[in-house]
């Protein structure tokens, strides 16, 4: 399972201050963290940027590029912002992401052609609303393999997330167990390995005990892990839960056991 | 999912001890502690009983019985010490268990008729072996209802243990994985929600550092879980692992989330 770093973000206040003054240590600080924590990506999300789209997102990349090795997944859903920063990008980035909402279809999707990377395609109406099932997001899945097929890119492009709600939702607990149906299903739906990824912090989004939500999260990773889950983003701060990650690995991985390998 | 303690157990020197001079109370300790720490089922293990096998298991079943009113399962593979001990328990308890064995279809399986009784039943060869993969375990099951049948027992009776390997073995890691697949398959394949259960310490038998055994089994125990197991036979006396299991509950119960279900 890869690790998607999700802390370069605007809800962080650090970064939401050092990209309002265009300061790139604040970031590379955070940056370089997230790499000597383990993250296999890091995930950068500016927010919608409403304005200065291109020359913010440009930056970002550029600034964490600069202090760090690590392949990067670009999350906004300004176009052009986008485009900006995946030029920007040296190792061939993640595009995250694009649903069948009519604006990203047009404007995000081509650019996994233009760029020739991966993306993230989620599991969502065009409308934007969370369908109430499994059968629904396998059903969405196949358009969003449509979508591909018309725009004539690879299908083994696409990285699906099936969109995790948070647990206090009315049907909060019983999404998570067809999440799970989901993505145990799809590879064998779509014909081929197709990867998955799921924001795992989306579990306990809302009020609540920060440890318990902690807690949660740890313990549904290794049902993700179980399931088939390829990629997971989270705070790469989380110790636990990194842990938890890698002792998936160490069940999962048809290897050859060792306790070393066990955090 | 229902927790059935493993703790009174002959391995355990404290109940070889109490067993070999017949002193209830250091079992009546264990026994009041299990309880407390919020087994649902507690697990007799006296191992083989060569000797005075029908006092011994009636003893500890009545000594047990005296100071806890929780259900009971009975391990023994000797069937009159079995029979005894069942004829002493109040409530109805649990076979633990039999399997292709001739043996134990012959002398242990008739008990769950005779006492009216579940029974649990390991996916084993009849000479003992362990199968290889989840094919090979589906097929047992089937023989086993194929037993029940014969013998004209409900197959509701049944309780499957899929028979948990260590991971160190040199398929362990697969064999893990295979074993979700079987839970999960179960109820289908029989037709109706068969329960299963699985002796968690087994994952990480063998030599390795304890702190990381447990991990291990709290991160294997979510994947059961999701899988659909029904009960785990467990250390009572890890409290991370039984906050695992509480947590699954959390996630998997399609009922109203609450924080307060959460440990």
């Amino acid at each position: 399972m890869q690790i998607i770093a999700d802390n370069i973000q605007i809800t962080n206040p650090v970064i939401a201050r050092a990209l309002g003054k265009m300061d790139p240590l604040p970031v590379q600080d955070l940056a370089k963290k997230c790499e000597a924590a383990g993250a296999d990506i890091i995930d950068i999300n500016p927010g919608p940027l409403t304005r200065d789209g291109e020359e913010k997102m440009t930056f970002l990349v550029e600034t964490v590029q600069h202090v760090c090795g690590l392949r990067l997944s670009l999350d906004t859903s300004n176009p052009s912002a986008m485009a900006a920063g995946l030029k920007a990008c040296r190792e061939k980035p993640v595009i995250n992401g694009f649903s069948l909402e009519p604006a990203k279809l047009e404007k995000i999707l081509p650019l996994a052609t233009e760029f020739d990377c991966d993306i993230i395609g989620f599991l969502l109406y065009p409308n934007g609303m969370v369908p109430g099932n499994a059968e629904k997001r396998l059903n969405l899945a196949v358009q969003l393999f449509e979508a591909f097929n018309e725009k004539c890119i690879e299908p083994q492009r696409l990285i699906i997330d099936p969109v995790l709600v948070p647990l206090m939702w009315e049907d909060g607990s019983r999404q998570a167990m067809e999440l799970l149906t989901v993505i145990r299903m799809l590879p064998d739906l779509v014909g081929f390995p197709v990867r998955t990824i799921v924001g795992l912090s989306n579990l306990t989004s809302g009020k609540g005990p920060k440890e318990k939500k902690l807690f949660l999260e740890e313990v549904y990773l290794p049902m993700l892990a179980s399931a088939g889950l390829d990629m997971v983003l989270m705070n790469i701060f989380n110790q636990n839960t990194l842990s938890v990650a890698k002792a998936c690995e160490s069940i999962i991985r048809q290897g050859i056991f060792s306790w070393e390998d066990v955090p």
